[in-house]
């Protein structure tokens, strides 16, 4: 029998409904599972289980409030949450309690979900990391910056998790701990309440264990009754090895050639899909963006708390602080070009496939992987998701970045489910231990 | 003699770096006047004249840190202040007290600011109005939602004050009071710490009582020294009437036609620019992301205090819950196509000039005019400056827009202060009674 905490979100939420189970069974299965396994994973920044008990007992004495309802989520510490402390990962906020639920979480609650706890993020959504591990090999870092939502999720502590991606922090640690990974289009999720990284890339996304569990997730949050069924037709997929792929290991080069394989056999257009050269200029844009955005969002730090921020977000600020307006006025530019451009390249293409990170999760805590391959399409705004398809030398999870044109969100999920389900393209969770040994 | 407190920004910058006033003394004369005046402008939310005394006395006991050692500002109080509490016009933040700056405060104040308090905002940057009225006559509107920001300015309280603009918050109460509105391009000061309305739109502007206070203001919030001199050349002018121009009021129409005239009497070249039909529908189009974005940065406070919201704000957020999300997408889609294309359209034009308002301050304080003129260019994410520029009937001043292409802020600022010098299209600030009477 599967035990509570390893239901999917979508399976959690049926049984709930239909009376099978309480919320506040499944919300203590997840405690039991934190509590025998955050000494090794550390996932979480803050909890207050007699909360989401409390919060769990009170959704199971009403009639379903929405999609999510008695559902535990996590919450990436970069979001505000009215009854539990953001921290950011940083000593400036130590203890820092907000007064408000960031709007995405209050649609969350909304709709039914229960806040199980704070997920560590790594310095204020940077690289400086958080102690959070890798749940299939503690030597390994879960990647960042959304290190602990993406552990959390993976280690089956909780079914759904908040992250925000800047650079690559949704779909790198996706990949590494062999979960779902989702960064809707740009803007899709309200930012009220988010500690801004770099304002024109930060994009709230999701992590859950199926792409249906997304799928649901997201209905929660928006107005749209999500499909969670595969494409009814094969997709026309453009493979995509993007600017930085001579960087990809073996594992990433191996599982796009296997899922491009895979796809075509089942019956999808597979054509190489080439982006025009001067997108190569993208990774040097999103960094500049990144640099100086960050910068400023930091202004109050810098002035105020400068000797408490890491080396890499000094470095990072500095680099901002360094280029001049005019410079950062060009890249806002060719960011803007390039993402109607690529509504132009992507008309005989339903999908892209690309790399989605550089192999399998590094082995060390203080480096949280290269975030290049995700970066690139944070930086165009369109919504991608990390596919678990593969696994590299170390038996560690490799995904597929798939990826659709901006506000194509339904068409992304769909495609997912296809490739997972008609093309085979998948990779069960990893065994994972049952309690620290 | 000019009393303290009617210094322009430039000149007490000026005078406190040559040690000739110093900034208490400046303070001071701010704070006599907001003393004199406040029992009839309600211009402020909260002040503590103890802690701006404190920092005045900081700045003249240190050389100068950047461009505004010394100067004090108003910040609407949509904007965190770590020093004073941010209640946003709202019952719901009664007391609220910010940890942080706002990142534009952070950097106005390492620039030297000194802040002088919080100035009164409408309800959550919307319409449903404060206190505030007009300087120049009591009995009408000074625009909003940044309406004690305006207020305070053209009350000579303090030279300069942070507003923010989603529809026309920073540009329609400049022009009713009288005085410079400044807003940037979309994304010029960083957004962090501020309360979000929508936002697509939402976008950090300056208020002073001279182009060049803008220009030194927005000079100590950038990575760039702002040259605030009359462009050198004779700018290409088109006069943009826009698609809500019937319904302006005589006093609108007369302001731009002179305005026109003077620019063309001074050399430069002056045509009409024709928008293409299509454009008529951004008005629409903002409205959209307006009620959308509302709906959603206010998750919380619709969830928790629904009933503290005023009836017009919830009405927004109703229209924005029933608009669907593929709706949405379309407005988005839109605003960006023509975000784009008025760039190309601009390529045969320095600046544009249209009307800024519909007329003079209407009557009353419930209803803090129409946002129609300034909302039309917020959505379209240029940079945009209310000159005063004539009078109405009612002797109440009236502004003509100026509008660049983005990023051409300083091309803006310099094509107002020739429109200003050269052609002789200016408005001295209306004279103010000196107390309470």
């Amino acid at each position: 029998m599967t035990l509570l905490n390893e239901l999917s979100a979508t399976e959690a939420a049926q049984k709930i409904k239909a009376g099978e189970i309480t919320s506040e069974q499944l919300v203590r299965a997840c405690i039991e599972r934190i509590e025998a396994r955050e000494d090794v994973v550390h996932a979480w920044s803050a909890t207050d289980f007699d909360k989401a008990l409390a919060a769990a007992r009170a959704c199971d004495a009403t009639p379903p409030k929405g999609p999510l309802h008695g559902v535990p989520v996590g919450v990436k510490d970069v979001l505000n949450t009215h009854d539990l402390p953001t921290q950011m990962g940083s000593p400036i906020y130590d203890g820092y309690q907000s007064r408000n639920d960031a709007a995405c979480v209050a649609l969350a609650r909304a709709a039914g979900a229960v806040v199980l706890g704070k997920t560590v993020t790594c310095e204020l959504a940077g690289i400086a990391p958080g102690a959070t591990t890798n749940p299939h090999d503690v030597t390994r870092t879960p990647g960042g910056s959304s290190s602990g939502s993406a552990a959390a999720v993976a280690d089956f502590m909780v079914p759904l998790a908040f992250g925000t991606q800047t650079g690559g922090s949704v779909l790198r640690p996706a990949s590494y701990c062999g979960i779902v990974g989702y960064k809707p289009t740009y803007n899709t999720y309200n930012r009220e309440g988010l500690k801004f990284a770099a304002e024109s890339l930060d994009t709230i996304g999701l992590f859950g264990r199926t792409v249906e569990d997304c799928a649901l997730f997201s209905t929660g949050l928006t107005n749209q009754q999500i499909d969670a069924r595969a494409s009814k037709r094969a997709p026309r997929i453009g493979i995509c090895l993007t600017p930085m792929y001579e960087k990809a290991k073996p594992e990433t080069k191996k599982a796009l050639d296997e899922a491009a394989a895979k796809a075509k056999a089942a019956g999808a257009s597979v054509r190489m899909f080439k982006l025009p050269a001067k997108f190569a200029r993208i990774s040097e844009t999103r960094e500049v963006l990144n640099n100086v955005e960050r910068a400023r969002s930091l202004a109050w730090e810098w002035a105020h708390h400068r000797g408490l921020l890491s080396p890499q977000m000094t470095k990072s600020i500095e680099l901002g602080l360094k280029t001049s307006e005019a410079a950062y006025h060009d890249e806002l530019r060719f960011a803007e070009f390039a993402r109607v451009k690529l509504d132009e390249l992507f008309a005989d293409y339903d999908i892209l496939l690309a790399p989605c990170v550089h192999g399998e999760a590094p082995v060390g805590l203080a480096f949280t992987g290269e975030p290049a391959f995700q970066g690139f399409w944070t930086c165009l705004h369109v919504p991608t998701l990390a596919l678990p398809a593969a696994r590299g030398r170390n038996k560690m999870p490799v995904a597929v970045q798939v990826i659709a044109p901006r506000w194509q969100d339904q068409r992304l999920l769909q495609a997912s489910i296809w490739l997972r389900d008609r093309a085979g393209i998948s990779l069960p969770i990893p065994k994972i231990k049952k309690s620290a040994e």
